[in-house]
């Protein structure tokens, strides 16, 4: 019998991998963070011996899901300016909020509570783009959670650098001192094409190029980006980036609301990759996606919350839900989107997106262990037909009992196990007086 | 100093009065199932001496939601068949289903099942329109929550009735049975105008007066229903409502996703209500509701998540999440349906359009003390600028620690005081393996 780390037993596992694979009364041994053996209950228990049995009966055993597209520390501003008209609510509550207010602490605590969020809603890795990103992969790292991380990047000052120069010299730090991390892993992001110049953009692909990471870019998230652009560039948006060799299997472009089928077909021949932002998209009414024909391009496109100004959850339920039901309803058909695809969106096609398909996003053999518990046992889940219905249609955030990351217990039973929960809501609610009173002087 | 049943002390009350009001560090006093007092935590307390005290500091509380449209006994059905053309989906899946397998036991344990769930994510009143409708009656009488049920009526037979004359008989004998019900209302309850016949319609409307009950009927879907009116009625569904007499503002009209200009005018000018279901129109992809100029024009609007076949929850934090994007989405316009609108289309716009608003659907004193506690203490509700927009773009059924309706606290810290909830999960898996079994004959 071979000693290994964790063992979970009793449970339904969806593997999420090429076959779709369902096994009930599985067993899942993880050993040295990895998923070492993925069978029945009754024949795998038999050949390990684990310091820790997780009892899986009455759960769902699943890949935790990857949120491609966030702002982690943007929990800070969670609900501060809703309803409001795109330019308002970017310059008159946003932007000076911003200004006024973030910090490295902001950044640091933020990206705790968001990682608290995620965690307890069944997220094991994510993507995010920000402002003292060393904050958000520190913060990230302590939580346990795998991710993707860039600062931000543009032609005007942050609070963290004064000029693209140094932003640029920040993200090049950031990749040497996480060369080697197991969880933390750095992207370059320029910000998007409408704020960042064509030298910046260039610095940009070559550092990223240089580090072999992948590039990220927010791109036509609205018509009116779209046209400024045209109008900019003098060519569209995409036929820009393929000009200046933006166009690859390691571009994640966030949003994507405008891609033509122009655009589409430049995105599926390059191999690049889509973030899908439903939530974000429908309450700034951005547009709407067109995912189905990006789909049927043969795009991967996974599925990011944003940050949680434009969202307001880091809940990857609700993204899943939005995904499934926008689009029948803005075509009209209720065939697109089956719940299906959408959980695949949420992990296995997420971790293609981020570059991360080899290591996470599905229950395979020889994967690390990035793998959510969702307790069945509840009205909203009962009766059981299809496990896929029920995580797009009916699930929520809440229904995650237990998660783990990268083999460690992160969650268990709902309880965080690497974070303080009390001490970081209450931080965020001492810098959120600092950021109401910023606004009321 | 008065003895009082339940005194509620130290939450951040959101009344939802016609002013909005907050009030911080609250206290709500509960005698005899109805409001008597609301004010500051300090004053009230001196005033009364409660037999249960319930500690709401770090809580919303407001008034339980209110679901004007569902079928609740379908959660039986949830999930069985999803992201299916409409037809389809019926013709092969939910009418053969409900065929071969509704009876009073579904009816009733279906319908315990959708009350725990409706109760564990906040909703104290609901309107129904299904078969067996009087063990839909006795299961949230049993559960104690309140309710307008009517039997579904149509020209073809049902598993309850060979005749449209033996469900109205049916409808009579409800109406009569439950009179004086301090939980269980009725109403009349046609299907729709393309399955009952002039002559079922005018029985059903002079049932209605007989007994001065509100009419519920599902209006104009889809495009397709409104197409097929036109060809039948030779005029639109809405003037042959006003024609039959059916426009008053005792009607309750489901979806209305194909409500004109003319036809709002209409409903305005007589003050029927709406109940509007986005979620179910997504998933269906039956079309967007123009809901903005419903309330534009003046109509009463509330939520409703239909049954558990077309939805698959019956939360209404998701309906409300969708009700705020949809429409942003469909419109372009990130200021339509803001988060105070929903909420009060949720409370008691929703309480109005089931003719309930004197008695439900804000916390008023001599109101009924329907009322839902909100703990706020978690990371996804931190930190809090916006009550309203926490409740819609944030949070969860699950949110949802205490229940209390007509005065009765029938969940305490998720616990389900009125129910046996394993039991009810049990015996409704129970009928699914009879519903599986059904269709692989």
């Amino acid at each position: 019998m071979q000693e290994i780390d964790i063992i979970i037993t009793g449970g339904k596992a969806l593997l999420l991998d090429p076959q779709n694979t369902i096994i009930d009364q599985s067993a899942l041994a993880i050993n040295g963070g990895e998923i070492i053996a993925i069978g029945k209950m009754g024949e795998l228990s038999k050949q390990f011996k684990a310091k820790k049995t997780i009892d899986a009966r009455n759960s769902l055993i699943m890949p935790g899901f990857i949120n491609c597209h966030t702002h982690a520390a943007m929990t800070c501003f969670r609900g501060m300016a809703d309803d409001l008209e795109l330019m308002d609510w970017l310059n008159n509550y946003i932007f000076p909020a911003e200004a006024k207010n973030v910090n490295h602490e902001l950044a640091y605590w933020g990206t705790l509570l968001a990682c608290a969020e995620m965690i307890k809603s069944g997220t094991t890795t994510f993507c995010d783009m920000y402002i003292f990103e060393d904050e958000t992969a520190r913060a990230a790292k302590e939580a346990g959670m795998r991710c993707l991380v860039g600062e931000v990047l543009f032609d005007f000052p942050s609070p963290n650098f004064k000029s693209p120069a140094e932003g640029l010299a920040y993200t090049r730090m950031l990749l040497e001192k996480w060369q080697n991390d197991p969880l933390v892993n750095i992207l370059v992001e320029p910000h998007a094409l409408y704020t960042c110049s064509p030298a910046l953009l260039e610095a940009a692909r070559k550092l990223a190029s240089d580090y072999n990471v992948p590039l990220g870019i927010h791109l036509l998230e609205n018509k009116s980006e779209k046209e400024q652009l045209i109008q900019k560039l003098g060519k569209g948006a995409v036929s820009f980036l393929k000009e200046i060799n933006y166009l690859s299997e390691k571009l994640i472009a966030f949003h994507c609301v405008c891609l033509d089928e122009n655009d589409r077909s430049l995105f599926a021949e390059y191999g690049c990759k889509v973030s899908h932002s439903p939530a974000s998209n429908m309450k700034l009414a951005s547009g709407i996606a067109p995912v189905p024909d990006m789909l049927k391009a043969g795009i991967t496109v996974g599925l990011g919350t944003d940050g949680c100004a434009s969202n307001n959850t880091l809940d990857m339920f609700k993204e899943m839900s939005l995904t499934a039901k926008l689009h029948k309803a803005a075509r009209l058909d209720p065939t697109v989107m089956d719940a299906k695809t959408v959980v695949r969106m949420a992990t296995i096609d997420g971790a293609r997106t981020l570059g991360m398909g080899k290591i996470t996003g599905s229950l395979e053999t020889g994967k690390r262990a990035d793998i959510i518990l969702i307790g069945l046992n509840k009205p909203h889940l009962t009766p059981l037909y299809n496990e896929y219905s029920h995580l797009v249609y009916a699930g929520g955030g809440a229904d995650v009992d237990t998660v783990i990351i990268n083999g460690k217990i992160v969650m268990e039973n709902r309880r965080l196990l690497t974070m303080d929960e009390n001490d970081i809501l209450q931080k965020v609610r001492e810098i959120a007086v600092r950021i109401k009173k910023s606004f009321s002087v």
